[in-house]
């Protein structure tokens, strides 16, 4: 069943996620116009000019004259800032949906600020993006195949959760739904320590005396293990800031992890580092077939 | 100038790395015959099948008949026993070489069986790879634009290192020289410790109880972070046992970040995150310019 257009998109910044998200609907024919907002003058005409969106707003009374949907797409550490600012113009009837990487603030956010529109203040999380970033990388094919997961309210009409669904299906997503306390632990574990972590190992070596040879050296393994380390800083200090109970849960079980590896390589004791090198292969190469097209395979090249 | 041809060369371990080694002497026309020699029959049978070695000897005394060249190319917790079982049947001016990922056990186990023969036992290091193993997996362009290490030893030959080194770069490869120290602690630092933290990471999420629905979750991110948790278990213990100390002397250096990065999160201190970040990330990006061409970038997908 094809979902009905939308009139009116407002996308409150437009950087890869939300360009891409205003671009698949446009591909669809699911939007009549894509309405920017955002903090930075330049990239919203750097948006027009692109035609990812139809037109630029002013302000937030501009932008929501009219609007159907709202997606929040910017970095996760302005929502509440931002959700409290548009308050004041939200039309009764208006869906406001976002795209961040942390829900539970989202949610804080709504329950603080849209306190009358919770009916349909629906949160959302495309596990989707590229290397690249900005307007500029958006990609009307960006969310084919990606889940998109979404965290209802009790307050949420059925409606709308199903009309956010049906337009994230129309991207070619596929949904799922979560708690927002589950959503954040899951991707506190799978996502956002594992940027830390390369984060870590890139600045540790990069502040030694020695950082031009150890990079001299650095390989395959080096070069896939810390390609995350060169995500965007503010994006990722936000997930870090809003998911911080979560991710220090997630970094102190880690440690433990280390603790017992840190064990077995002071006792050299051969078994066990092989029995755990040999379960996490097995479960990487499992995960490999059963959810990527993992076309790069694994394992090392060192 | 061109090197002059291996009368006979005799592979130890036909692998990956061994295997390619030979095929790209015999596509460089460098090699007359190859002869294989290692733990498993089935392997050897396999390596001739596919003519990546001309023929397999039942033992040490049959296949150093007449050696010239000898590279071991086994895993490295195996280097002793076969310096052991090769030495009194090695005749005075056969040239010995290997292609460990360690370099101090190699050297201990040279002076400890082969003290007559030190002036023609040159250790290396191909830092070359690829994702699968095995014989099958061989290419003879697998070393081309690579880098090889040698630590020769005080008591090599100058003819005999040279020998090695164009042998090498007959083989496409860039000829690197370092003390065995240095290269133990270089490669622990941008190698052997991500190799332990991605096998870390994704031993602590399989144990979970719900590990299921943790990897349903991870993207992209997470699978180049973890790519290397798919390497060889056997391999990777061995290199962890003989190079323990340099492994546990950075695992503790990387400990030290981990706690300055968790205290960072406990505070809350986002100027302080981001500018870990930030670092990590321009250090991660002048690498990746500098270093690998780096098509797929730097960058989250999450």
């Amino acid at each position: 069943m094809k979902t009905k257009p939308v009139g009116r998109l407002v996308v409150c910044g437009v950087g890869l996620i939300g360009g891409s998200f205003a671009l698949a609907l446009k591909a669809a024919g699911l939007v009549r116009e894509v309405v920017g907002v955002g903090r930075s003058q330049a990239s919203l005409e750097r948006a027009l000019a692109l035609g990812v969106i139809d037109r630029a707003a002013a302000d937030w009374a501009q932008a929501l004259a009219g609007a159907e949907v709202v997606l929040l797409a910017m970095p996760v550490g302005q929502t509440e800032a931002v959700v409290k600012a548009m308050a004041p113009h939200l039309a009764p009837g208006t869906l406001v949906t976002d795209a961040g990487s942390t829900k539970r603030n989202v949610i804080e956010a709504f329950y603080l600020h849209l306190g009358g529109h919770l009916a349909h203040a629906v949160p959302g999380h495309p596990i989707a993006g590229a290397e690249k970033s900005g307007c500029e990388a958006a990609d009307a094919t960006l969310f084919r195949g990606r889940k998109v997961v979404l965290t209802p309210l009790p307050e949420n009409e059925p409606g709308s959760v199903l009309r956010v669904a049906q337009l994230w299906q129309a991207c070619g997503a596929i949904i799922r739904e979560m708690s927002p306390q589950e959503h954040d632990r899951v991707f506190a574990a799978v996502s956002h320590l594992p940027h830390v972590l390369a984060y870590a190992l890139v600045h540790d070596l990069a502040e030694r005396a020695n950082a031009e040879q150890l990079f001299e050296y650095a390989a395959g393994g080096f070069r896939d293990f810390t390609r995350i380390a060169a995500s965007h800083p503010e994006m990722w200090r936000d997930i870090c800031l809003v998911n911080r109970q979560a991710i220090l849960a997630e970094l102190d079980q880690y440690l433990s992890e280390l603790a017992f590896i840190r064990a077995l390589l002071l006792s050299a004791n051969g078994p066990g580092l092989e029995e755990v090198f040999a379960k996490a292969r097995a479960a990487r190469m499992a995960w490999g077939e059963r959810y990527v097209n993992d076309a790069n395979g694994g394992g090392s090249d060192e």
